[in-house]
């Protein structure tokens, strides 16, 4: 456990393995078992109300004793445009006309967001979980000043060198270092921007450039993985679609099904599911949105649509337009109780690390 | 040595690295001091007549007898598209006459590929180096085929596991897995269907699902990244940002000063420069081709135009067209001569491996 830092040891985390919050797949039961079984394990609140964020947190708290993570969503609140709203509910009324539906009149913002939002800080403050981490970019400094007084400890999320060291001057304990071969939603605070950095190069540059401890994240699912990303300076790894599979996720079948088939080696980077780059198994709305030779509407009005159409097209059966998260290292995914895969990944490090394996 | 893979001691290497081909960049006394040092020199081809090829073989037999692998481009001989062509150069005259300047008349297919070439492939046969690796592709079985008989070892990149497969059904000897962080052209057969996978994720895929030894390209720059790719199960590494600053290749003073400034922070993949995807420092023809909205044309013709326009501006002083490749590790590069360097490597390699290091 020496390897451990010194952070990590404070939490009572036996294993340098955070489960990444993954909003709308991870579960307090996951959290909880992650926890049990000596990694991290976190909550994504990004999606929910302040009311059953409050609620995932005081179940999680009810299955287990060990710190946990509640990660919050801080993108710039998405400005409505109807002519692109309109535009894009149009280009997808034949995708909606192939279930006999049509598209909502119009897209909500479904996603608020933590900036400025009182309510959800003061909630957060209430509760006080051991761990807050941050997705999209980073919430006003008088909330990571309050948490840090209320005692926890926090993290971001960091795609580039230059939002690692906006992290660093805002007094963040932690840097997340998000590779783009992650699953799910891009933390890049400016999409515009995205510099598209390999979870290889980026921790390596964190590390050198940057005082905080980094986290590696993005195509790590073993071991091995873990191994490499020690190697490169990390002091722990961040992992997301290898807890997918877990029977304690929030995964549907389908999304099962497609993790644990041969689409499982095909992902990639779309904006037209949600309106902000995230990761999955290559779907239709990929190529829907590869096609659109237009400006797509903002975060999370996309999504309200995505939403919509996977609604109508799963009641039928399909499942084309599901949002199926999945990092590049998908296809290494593992269907296995969350405790005894973070257990697994503990002993596959350990070996991975011992001479004799050379 | 032990852990040296068997092709690898068969070639007399001491440590798991081969410098990457880099065509342009790469010297004779580059690949032969990488040889010197105990790695895999290479000399990059692609660019240049059958005649300077066969010199640049003999001239790096001359400087050493240690083995060397000498790499090829295979990609599909370029389409001349006239209206295409046109309107590039026509976009582009507004940067030419920064320096007083018109562009080109016409552009010219100025790489021949190795594929079906065979003044270039009897002349290779001829030379027999101990090594011969493709880029962008394979050449046709008859040359693989006869190679093999020649006793020389072939490499070949992926960028997938579909290109790694098809690598293996050509009977191909080794992979080298070319993550997106790497510096220089992607090595992907088509770019239509590049997949962008990082370096991490494509050695595990390619470890698990071919029976090939897997080189790992990309984002790697010092013995913590060979040690992380050799955890990942590599059985070694292809650099080649890492040797750009060598005293021994050919970069210009230019060059060798943005990657010793902030500039190296940043790179960016472009088709822009020659008409397939390639990364470098982040250059005016980055953001000349991410604001054209309008399909490129053909590589090398694009490559052409930009050489043109390099050339009337570097003669004034400026380096803003020049193609100055590198990959996301850039800014961890060290300006050694070649020998030490690898020597280095192999030192720093050796510690990160160590138990005490940990």
């Amino acid at each position: 456990m020496s390897h451990l830092a010194p952070w990590m040891q404070r939490l009572g985390m036996l294993h340098p393995i955070i489960q990444a919050p993954m909003a709308g797949t991870s579960t307090p039961e996951l959290a909880a078992a992650v926890c049990q079984g000596g990694g991290l394990g976190s909550l994504g609140l990004g999606a929910l109300s302040v009311e059953a964020a409050q609620a995932e947190i005081e179940r999680t708290r009810a299955l287990t004793q060990v710190p946990f993570n509640v990660n919050l969503f801080c993108h710039h609140n998405g400005q409505h445009d109807s002519a692109r709203e309109a535009a894009w509910l149009q280009y997808l009324a034949p995708e909606f006309a192939k279930f006999g539906a049509q598209p909502p009149q119009r897209l909500h913002n479904i996603y608020a967001s933590a900036v400025g939002n009182g309510p959800l800080q003061n909630m957060v403050l209430q509760q006080r979980p051991a761990v807050v981490s941050f997705h999209f970019g980073l919430p006003e400094p008088h909330f990571i000043d309050t948490l840090r007084r209320a005692g926890c400890l926090t993290l971001a999320c960091a795609t580039s060198l230059e939002e690692a060291l906006d992290i660093e001057r805002a007094g963040i304990d932690v840097v997340v270092a998000q590779g783009m071969e992650a699953g799910g939603h891009r933390g890049v605070f400016d999409p515009a921007h995205d510099q598209c950095m390999g979870t290889l190069g980026l921790v390596q540059l964190l590390v050198r450039h940057t005082r905080l401890p980094v986290v590696a994240a993005g195509g790590i699912m073993d071991g091995a993985g873990i191994a490499a990303a020690l190697q490169l300076g990390a002091c722990g790894v961040q992992m997301g679609t290898a807890f997918v599979l877990c029977p304690e996720s929030n995964a549907s079948a389908a999304y099962r099904t497609a993790l644990q088939s041969p689409s499982s080696l095909r992902t990639a980077l779309t904006s037209a599911i949600s309106g902000r780059p995230a990761r999955g198994l290559v779907s239709r709305l990929h190529q829907l949105g590869q096609a659109y030779g237009q400006p797509l509407p903002d975060y999370p009005m996309v999504y309200d649509a995505a939403k919509a159409l996977h609604q109508v097209a799963s009641a039928q059966g399909c499942h084309d337009y599901a949002p199926f998260w999945a990092g590049q290292g998908a296809a290494l995914g593992r269907a296995l109780p969350a405790a005894q895969l973070v257990k697994t990944l503990g002993q596959e490090l350990h070996e991975a690390q011992a001479p004799a394996s050379r």
